[in-house]
């Protein structure tokens, strides 16, 4: 395991302040000089650079694939990706569950750019596999509390006004295996437990609204139609609020294993209550305490007590490049440092990074769309001159909540918990450009 | 071919006003007070909705699947959609080109929500076929009337700040099979020439500053690799305001035909300039008349001479449901009307629909996000009492520009165009619900 002491955070400190002439952030416009001799150089043997500078009229050597005829539309009807891009896949850490159905598959966070997750590569988490269904033989039904009980069909559900809004879906897991030091080499395992895509449905509110939800009507029981009939209590202000039943993900239909041909997306909250292969919702006075919210779900205290109900995903961010996937690796120079950060309660305000381990810090853009309960982006432009660096990454939502330490989240929930790790991460980048997963001791 | 007269028109107006007090507009709430019926007895058949309605706290018969294990996670270690979807495909006409290698195919819009589409079916077109690059050897030449020529490789091109930006990509020809008139009986080959895409890459004018246009730089030439050295001339006030040299969409490499690994992006322009496989950048001080800018993708106007460099995809919208593919099957009652706005020359500030044919018109709420050259959603809720209907939208951007009549594009541009037919397009909605294409006379 990474730990990081004190003493040496010290020293790296001291040597960061020496070289701190050199690390510059400067506007997008003219800051990468040496550009020529960088980009130029590792290209000559391949494309002759040398004549090109030369005469600047001569384009390089025509590649062997602009002489050929390549593949024809429909191809693949429904399109793949290039098959140099194989590795770009969902990945699982085989030790964590005993069996493929009762387990998670991660986003490649490193592979991606922007805010939006390709349905390929949205994180799965089950409970007894994925259910086929068919969506001609799907139903939902809305009971108990209302004026009047309601079954759907797909096509019923269809004709109803919908919404589409781009949201995080995160499990509360995520990060979970970190919670007693570094264990995982990679960002796709230390933070790949969540995905953000456009998802569209119906509001719950529209459908409770046709039901008729009766006074005394304070929680609802979303339940799956999979092997485990996965249910969760919801209260009423939520699904009243901002809950979607949701047919679409990215434009198409849901994927199987995002809950097709229907699932709930509870925005900002634990993945787990956003219902997969929705069939049943049912309106009562007060929570079910169902098995995924009571032996699972809950965040054991440190006096023993299990804290049920913590919904929210609270604010949290990491520094996607680089990572332990995505080395420095054209040695010394301009590097963009880029991150995620998001907030189970709106939109995030800020971001600041840190070089030296959390002593210093100095804001970051966020840069493209800023949207409630939503995947943001960071970045900022570095000159690396191969010092040794500990970037951490502290984001603040709109509501004023700051990431918090590891410490601090320690200090408060002690040793036992899995869930809700959304502590400030710290890469420990090397000399080498190589990068480690390091906690702070 | 489906030509609708004026007299037929001034008929269907007259039993539209007589039943006028029917089509109701309302708030989303209360909309749809006959939903249990309408919902309740679909299923009757299929889930007990008898008992259902006797004992408010039984669910209806669990089906097959919630009985049985699923599969596990990493099945698709890369996803693919339901079985059950398979119709959910890009699609080509087949008598419109010679060769698959040189045609085009389109995007399924009627089975698309949001803005987003997924990158399986965004729609193709090209020139020579998709070639098949291996990204490590591809590279990125920069020269022509520059300080400094430059060639990039992938890796370097990832080290420079990164844009991210949702775009509409449409290709000029989109509807100009309907030139002459209603030809074809689906949404998606009347509009399916158009996607809309997160695009992940670097400014064009950050490259360029590194490079460093010469003063008289006035015109780029984009090249790529395909076996037809697709080439096309870009004014420089372009190049340097929102191009975007892309590698990835939708968070993930760019797929194969779209380019992959490096593309432009040149937002709100006609799509065959966003050149793909993007191998040079040429600057110049004048065009350099390529093949797809004379013999193709130039107007020939009513006099007999081509209009060259006609950009801009101007502003346009349609219907997406219902549509021939999403017939109003489920007899009279309440529907959604929904489509898609865009233009190329920034947001969509409004849709107006028309059920009589562009008589009367009434302001359709836009939904979601409304972003700058992106696709934008529009929709209404309709009470439909099983009149026919001449369904219509008209958009108009934020420049003021309002979409035009065919008749105003016909009577400015004549009868020989294929390219930027942008018209206000009519569905016809019959008695049984069905949806044809047709124009009027």
């Amino acid at each position: 395991m990474n730990w990081f002491s004190s003493t040496e955070q010290q020293q790296l400190l001291k040597t960061l302040e020496r070289e701190s002439e050199k690390l510059h952030f400067t506007e997008r416009r003219h800051f990468l000089k040496n550009a020529l001799v960088m980009a130029g150089s590792g290209a000559l043997a391949l494309h002759g650079g040398q004549a090109l500078a030369g005469n600047q009229n001569l384009p390089p050597n025509v590649p062997q694939w602009t002489g050929k005829l390549g593949d024809g539309v429909l191809t693949n009807p429904y399109g793949q990706p290039s098959k140099y891009e194989n590795q770009t896949i969902r990945r699982t850490v085989p030790w964590l569950t005993a069996d493929a159905i009762s387990s998670i598959s991660m986003t490649p966070l490193h592979s991606l750019k922007g805010i939006i997750t390709p349905n390929g590569l949205v994180f799965e988490r089950y409970h007894a596999g994925v259910p086929t269904i068919n969506p001609d033989e799907h139903r939902l039904i809305i009971h108990g509390l209302v004026d009047r009980p309601l079954i759907f069909t797909m096509d019923d559900l269809r004709r109803f006004p919908s919404v589409s809004e781009i949201k995080f879906l995160e499990c509360p897991a995520n990060g979970g295996m970190e919670w007693k030091g570094p264990q995982m080499e990679a960002l796709q395992f230390t933070h790949g437990m969540i995905s953000c895509c456009e998802w569209s449905g119906v509001r719950l509110s529209t459908l409770l609204d046709e039901a008729g939800v009766k006074p005394q009507g304070k929680w609802i029981l979303a339940e799956g139609a999979d092997g485990a009939a996965m249910a969760r209590s919801i209260p009423i202000e939520k699904a009243l609020d901002d809950t979607i039943v949701v047919y679409a993900q990215n434009g198409e239909a849901l994927r199987p294993e995002q809950g097709y041909p229907l699932r709930l997306v509870n925005p900002g909250w634990e993945g787990n209550t956003s219902i997969k292969w929705l069939r049943r919702l049912e309106v009562g006075d007060k929570p079910w305490h169902m098995r995924e919210e009571t032996s699972k779900y809950t965040d054991l205290m440190p006096d023993g007590r299990a804290q049920q109900f913590s919904f929210v995903q609270e604010c949290n961010s990491v520094i996607t490049s680089p990572s332990p996937e995505l080395p420095f690796k054209g040695g010394k120079g301009w590097y963009e440092i880029e991150g995620l950060a998001w907030s189970g309660r709106g939109k995030i305000k800020a971001v600041d990074i840190s070089f030296d381990g959390g002593i210093n810090w100095q804001q970051a853009p966020l840069k493209g769309l800023v949207l409630s309960k939503c995947l943001t982006r960071f970045s900022t432009m570095i000159n690396w001159h191969g010092d040794p660096m500990l970037l951490q990454s502290r984001a603040v939502d709109e509501t004023g909540y700051v990431q918090p330490t590891l410490k601090q989240l320690r200090a408060q929930r002690g040793g036992n918990s899995i869930y809700h790790k959304n502590a400030i991460h710290t890469w420990k980048v090397n000399a080498n450009g190589s990068v480690q997963n390091v906690q702070l001791a």
